[in-house]
């Protein structure tokens, strides 16, 4: 166990201060914390665990937006913050990729990507304010320099960041490199805005109403190599639309969450924000592997 | 779902605030988050879900006591707050065990069973303060009216509880309604001290100096039936004796855990918080079951 090493010391003093930071942030901006399970149905089709649950076949959450998006009944502004779980392959190991991770999600109603994009922003900028102010003898140990980023971000074209590429298949084959490579040329963090309906086109985002081509969503890309920090967009909350995009497993899989917009969901736009890769960025480490405590990716379980 | 329901709003509501009250009491306490895996070996015997973990067996975690227990190696205070799982028997279903809920554990280095138990105090008179300021008009929706426990809390010894219970099949065969006639009949939190280690002797409990037919911990009981609040005591760090207590299923499965006292790690005491317990008392809710948007017990997995 590395808890004796001073850089692992000082990097979960950053990691107690990050954690801190966004959710005073949030709870200062009037968002509710919502509670939300591990033990669920899949939201996506990323690859996960399941369990043996009183006879049922259970999922290991992979997300946690629709419940968070669920919380917009009761609440305008919402946001969850628990474990989620990924089955990544066994040849899929990189630096950046947990089978465990913090997942931060946060809906809004009645907003537009803008919005989400402006409270991102403001968050990342406040986190980093608030770990120079209490932790930079930390910040100084693990040897990071990082300042506030400048405001509003840029946002740079789908098309500019990935030349070329036209469909689901061939984001997938080139995303992570491509956008490693990206995220190492920048200087402060950008969005990735206008997203083809053919590379990006999950049920839950809306369709931009001037250009059915292009998908309402956008990526985080931290700079200095720290890679992809968040996705979000605007959510699709027409029933009959969702109706006819899901296929049947997500019917029955999500059914409660098709329900939802039967009765009716106020229109909202929301994000999900890795928290590891939040604490990577602002604390300049690169792998995390090398210096959290307990974490679990495809070859490690334990402790 | 209950989401549109006055009741669970104002539940909700008084819910966020227990959970920001909780962490800024312990940070301005000086405890520092460790962040503790869900996926992971059994830290007792509690029944648990198992997952096929790229072809080795791994658990839904039942307790995150033991990864706490080793943060003590990087500071002197340290909390963790995250789900943990149970697989509750089928014919066990009370409006108290869920299969999934949050667990905070808290242990302090050099510290006795009377600091920690200190420390539960005064979180818990600093929650309720926080919600009769924050959240009164909630609390009053909810019908609860709440004063801050007087402090120090009673202090009851087991005998006092259970009377004539002189092992731990007898004490879980009577404990759950034992427990809530006892709770019921409370109008402040009272201890429950003394332990007989006949009745309570996991390895990781020290046993009194004086009079080694006593565990050194202690249970937290809620008055008006809100039930057991909280388990802790102080921890065994002597290795020999920690290897003496281990059958060979806990050297195996907890080999890291033995490791770290055969290393060496300070002396300590802790304890275990049942979040929803805590969210049920404040809020005068005796079943959550009802007002709770996504619980999960046996018969209860979506949404």
């Amino acid at each position: 166990m590395r808890l004796h090493s001073p850089k692992t010391r000082a990097f979960l003093l950053v990691r107690d201060h990050v954690d801190s930071s966004v959710t005073r942030f949030l709870r200062e901006r009037k968002f509710v914390l919502v509670p939300t399970p591990v033990l669920s149905p899949s939201t996506d089709d990323a690859p996960h665990f399941t369990i043996n649950y009183y006879g049922t076949k259970a999922l290991l959450g992979t997300s946690s937006q629709f419940y968070t998006e669920a919380g917009l009944m009761a609440f305008p502004r919402v946001f969850s913050m628990a474990p989620a779980f990924r089955r990544e392959p066994v040849n899929r190991s990189t630096p950046l990729h947990f089978t465990e991770f913090g997942y931060l999600h946060l809906e809004i109603a009645n907003a537009n990507c803008a919005e989400v994009m402006n409270t991102i922003e403001d968050l990342l900028a406040t986190v980093v304010e608030d770990c120079n102010s209490q932790v930079a003898a930390e910040l100084k140990l693990l040897g990071r320099r990082i300042s506030p980023p400048r405001r509003p971000f840029r946002q740079i074209k789908f098309d500019s960041v990935y030349p070329g590429v036209r469909n689901e298949k061939e984001f997938s084959e080139i995303s992570h490199d491509a956008t490693m490579k990206f995220s190492h040329n920048l200087t402060e963090p950008v969005w990735i805005v206008n997203w083809p309906a053919s590379v990006k086109d999950e049920i839950y985002y809306k369709r931009d109403a001037q250009n059915k081509d292009i998908t309402m969503c956008f990526d985080l890309i931290y700079p200095e190599g720290f890679g992809e920090g968040s996705s979000g967009g605007e959510r699709e909350t027409d029933y009959q639309t969702l109706l006819s995009k899901s296929d049947l497993r997500t019917m029955t899989r999500c059914q409660w969450y098709l329900q939802m917009f039967k009765l009716g969901l106020t229109p909202h736009s929301g994000c999900g924000i890795g928290l590891e890769r939040m604490f990577s960025w602002v604390s300049g480490q690169r792998n995390l592997k090398r210096i959290l405590p307990f974490y679990r990716d495809q070859f490690n379980i334990a402790p």
